[in-house]
């Protein structure tokens, strides 16, 4: 038994009571509790702590490189080229991660982008990929690097060696009411995004009904939080703030938003979702140095986007030209009066979907790949008393039923000065 | 597996979204606990949870009943008498319950007084009483019983089927810095005491810097709360705030407190150890219905407590007859001037005796019973300079170094004018 520089319970105590942890604290705690030195029921005292009592910018900082160096880093140098990633905090439609990555490569940066599976009402990028026929979301490092090498994107599982310490305090969090906090939130996402050797990051900080955010202040408070981290470490980061009160394009489902993010690669697809990607997509380019080389709307216009998608799909195994997963069993919502759709909620549509299989209760649980819900009319579109306004799809018909018990609260019909006020799709840019 | 009426992570976030919990979700959390449903590290987010956010009456009360709930509970309606019991929140030179216990068993009202042992720097009750050769600190209930029936007193280790879940998560709070919760305390000490069948009970809440609560406003609220909880669980309550920026009487240590204790129960001792055993002891007498009976005054001078306290340590196997024991070794500290002994500080004194081998640092040790200190001066008393102060006794002499460093930091020897001012012995009384 060798030494340790703190007791544990002095430390959780010193939070507890407000006051700020050294950097060495800091990294003692978290590597001590990676050696199990510190206990479960220690650490998830602490995270209480951190949650009900916060850090300061300094001891966010330190935590979340304390989670980095938990685990080993990747490093794109050798690719030639610089590399820019996006991370979405989850929205109900946000399927931007699938034409974007394609197209920042078609501009000339690299985009390693890891990404996550789907856990409540939103949906997960890999989940979506995985309803192309073939396609692998587990890449060893160096597939990774083959894939991202020749065709200019990734899009992948992150491995179990970047940031260990956040898996395992994620998945404590997940069960001791210690998920909301903006530090841990913070030191979560930023650690897996600078571990995995990024020159650039641009955050999609989502904020309304649909997202984790429900304000645009607690939206602001994480955004800046997170683009200190980032540019602390040497990424250059930095946020924008978009709108989730409505769902974004026209659906939400895995095989679904395959079809739109394709259609947008296509040069159509709903303007929303083009809109979002666009200025996504310059973000990264200016943030990485490379703005100006070529312009996303026009990658999208002539084509090299989809070129780019297409390569990037194949080396990962999947097949495209096989039709993609369609659920056995649709339902279709008509208007039962004329007006106006004045409200269109992004959380029951999101809640919608899930209860049709497109997501999943639990880690352990799969997903239907062509369950979800697509609406034909946007917010604040004229309606007529018939048309059709929603197509639930699902392979479970049982699945109906609880799908529109929420759905139904979701959207009203109205006249046009009752369409309810909504967010700008862009509302804030954090640098 | 059975379906459980609640769900952990959701009571602990409500909790920490400083929502009351009902009393179903109470009974349900510590019950689940128990049962193993409930991990370690949830209840352990909960204590955080509390600790920060606090509980109310209704919640403090609920969360009692549910450590009660947790394991039986004893009863002493058989033995024809009034029932009072008394504790205290930990002192410098505390041994109250020593003499006090056969004090109100000779005025007329069974004292069935389960103690503990001392971890830090204040002592134990049971540590104290093991320096009296032969004498048993754990019975069986029956053996409980029967001591109590025939001597009217009885002081010995609670059960292990007393509160368990207290036990448990006492034990957890202990490495999660999740003790100094009020809720949490009173709960744990009242719990015990409500199990163990008093039908009167008076709580000696201790003030300053030897005792748990530096300040008389912690205090106030700490007593109020148990009062409340007795009180509304059936047990006759009240509580004295009582000093302890000073130490009690003469003497800190196992055999050197049992000495001072005998003294007492001799119609001798220090003033202020006498003065606050005939307090509690009326309060005692009085909360159990019993008051004038006979005056505790009274019991000290004419030997009728000496009596109890020799036949109920004969009881548990103790022998009277051998001396008791002493340490190997003694230093003493003299004056090195002449005026006032301005300042006597508790916690010094009692770190001091807990270096010198008294008390433990760790539950697993053990303690010294010949190992203390007396002070031969007390606060605010003239010194004449080379008089001797202080006294120390260890068995291992290496340790008067480390006790002398903090002892000479805990007095003062100056003018008149400069003795420090001090808390009155009883500060308050609540009912």
């Amino acid at each position: 038994m060798t030494a340790e520089l703190f007791a544990a319970v002095d430390l959780i105590a010193a939070k507890r009571d407000k006051h700020e942890l050294t950097d060495a604290q800091i990294d003692w705690f978290v590597d001590a509790y990676v050696r199990n030195v510190i206990a479960e029921e220690q650490m998830s005292a602490m995270a209480m702590a951190i949650l009900l009592n916060g850090m300061n910018r300094r001891e966010i900082v330190r935590w979340t490189k304390a989670y980095i160096d938990s685990g080993e880093t990747m490093n794109w140098s050798t690719l030639g080229r610089p590399t820019a990633d996006k991370h979405s905090t989850g929205g109900v439609g946000d399927k931007i991660t699938l034409p974007l990555a394609p197209l920042v490569a078609a501009c000339g940066v690299s985009v390693p982008q890891l990404s996550g599976r789907g856990l409540g009402h939103t949906g997960g990028t890999l989940d979506k990929l995985e309803a192309i026929k073939g396609w692998r979301a587990s890449l060893s490092n160096t597939e990774m690097f083959e894939v991202l090498k020749s065709t200019g994107a990734v899009i992948c599982a992150a491995s179990q060696t970047l940031a260990p310490a956040d898996r395992r305090i994620y998945a404590l969090r997940d069960v001791t009411g210690t998920v909301e906090s903006i530090p841990l939130i913070s030191a979560s996402i930023m650690s897996k995004k600078i571990a995995e050797g990024t020159g650039a990051l641009v955050l999609d900080v989502k904020v309304g009904s649909g997202a984790f955010m429900k304000t645009v202040e607690q939206a602001r408070e994480l955004a800046t939080t997170m683009v200190g981290i980032g540019n602390d470490a040497g990424v250059t980061t930095r946020a924008l703030l978009t709108a989730m009160d409505v769902p974004l394009g026209r659906t939400a489902g895995n095989a679904l938003e395959v079809q739109e993010s394709i259609d947008v690669l296509a040069g159509g697809g709903p303007a929303d979702v083009v809109e979002l990607t666009v200025t996504l997509a310059r973000e990264m380019l200016e943030a990485s140095g490379a703005g100006g080389l070529k312009d996303p709307a026009q990658a999208l216009a002539d084509g090299s986007a989809m070129d780019v998608w297409r390569a990037m799909i194949t080396a990962q195994g999947g097949d495209l030209s096989v039709a993609l997963p369609m659920a056995k069993e649709t339902h279709n919502v008509v208007a039962d009066a004329s007006g106006y759709l004045t409200k269109l909620d992004a959380l029951s549509v999101g809640m919608a979907s899930w209860r049709l299989g497109a997501g999943r209760a639990r880690k352990e649980d799969s997903v239907q790949f062509g369950a979800g819900i697509e609406w034909h009319v946007g917010h604040g579109e004229k309606v007529e008393k018939g048309q059709e306004l929603f197509t639930l799809h699902t392979d479970e018909p049982a699945r109906f039923e609880s799908a529109l018990e929420v759905l139904t609260q979701g959207y009203e019909i109205g006249s046009e000065s009752e369409i309810s006020q909504r967010l700008p799709l862009i509302i804030d840019r954090i640098v």
